[in-house]
């Protein structure tokens, strides 16, 4: 008697009474590795893509707050907290800056400098402390803009408000760009 | 001839010839289960417990500054940043609340009030939302103590700075609540 093959249609079903063929989970195949490709690749995109935008409102609130110097108590130095939203528009820039470099860098020439757990640790914290940062900078400065505004409009008080909807607008960018990090901290399995 | 069947052991594998036995993947089978219930039973009580911490917080510094009147000038309802603090230690009073009841009620009951992945992403927004108000109220309200305390300490400066360091410690429990509920969000599958 012959050994049945898989070739043979009568026989292919004999040993398999229990196991159905199951359809291949999702991610597999073709078309799955295909589909995983298009959807890192977008999510690189707009990762990358809103860091460059919080990159340019950082830049902006930098300038802004670092110029804000028109004769005795019209200067930022003055107030704490004018100080403070500047450093955090600093250390944003810079933040925002060199992941957007690393990002475009990677893009270009296919290295990868981190490895993808510790990359991904960086990106979730990065953001998600950036965010904070940038939130607590402006919002910390808002009262005394406001109460400064109740006497008088003046290009101080205008650069300031100007410089803290910069960061409110950056804090969105970088909490929208920390929800996508951790999307995939999470949903690549590095944890 | 009969037909093989899976209790006779030399025709059990013979239309399995290119199908070896893989080993079962993880979170699958009965330890599989058992590990899983137990990883989510963690996972339950870790946000229950942040909440009610949170809870106790928020409600500390609702007392503290709704009743840190002390006579013209010392009045927190003359300060919009107080003002600013109060409200959302009301409101995250009620958040941390109601979830702590709805989690505490489900655990003893063990029915669910609402499904699976809508709880999710209210829990994720919920908390994600509570952790920014709480740091942006602190935040604004640290310019103007930090300034009236350079004058003089009083009992109205130190309950508004003790009123801070709770919004703080509570935007410290609920970020940490809101990481678990992210991770919960995307590793469960709602999304």
């Amino acid at each position: 008697m012959p050994t049945p093959t898989r070739t043979s249609p009568d026989n292919a079903n004999v040993g398999e009474t229990s196991q159905t063929p199951l359809p291949p989970p999702p991610g597999y195949g073709v078309t799955g590795i295909l589909r995983r490709w298009r959807h890192e690749d977008m999510l690189k995109r707009g990762s990358l893509g809103l860091r460059a935008l919080g990159f340019m409102l950082s830049v902006l609130a930098f300038i802004i707050m670092a110029s804000n110097q028109h004769g005795r108590g019209r200067n930022f130095q003055e107030y704490e907290e004018y100080r403070y939203a500047l450093a955090i528009a600093i250390l944003s820039t810079l933040y925002t800056g060199l992941q957007s470099w690393r990002q475009i860098h990677e893009m270009s020439t296919g290295k990868e400098i981190t490895s993808g757990r510790n990359l991904a640790l960086i990106d979730f914290f990065g953001d998600q402390l950036m965010a904070y940062l940038l939130l607590s900078a402006a919002s910390s400065a808002v009262p005394m803009t406001n109460r400064m505004r109740e006497g008088a409009d003046n290009i101080f008080t205008d650069s300031s408000a100007a410089c803290i909807s910069m960061e409110f607008f950056a804090f969105f960018i970088l909490a929208l760009s920390a929800m996508l990090s951790g999307y995939k901290l999470v949903k690549h399995t590095y944890i």
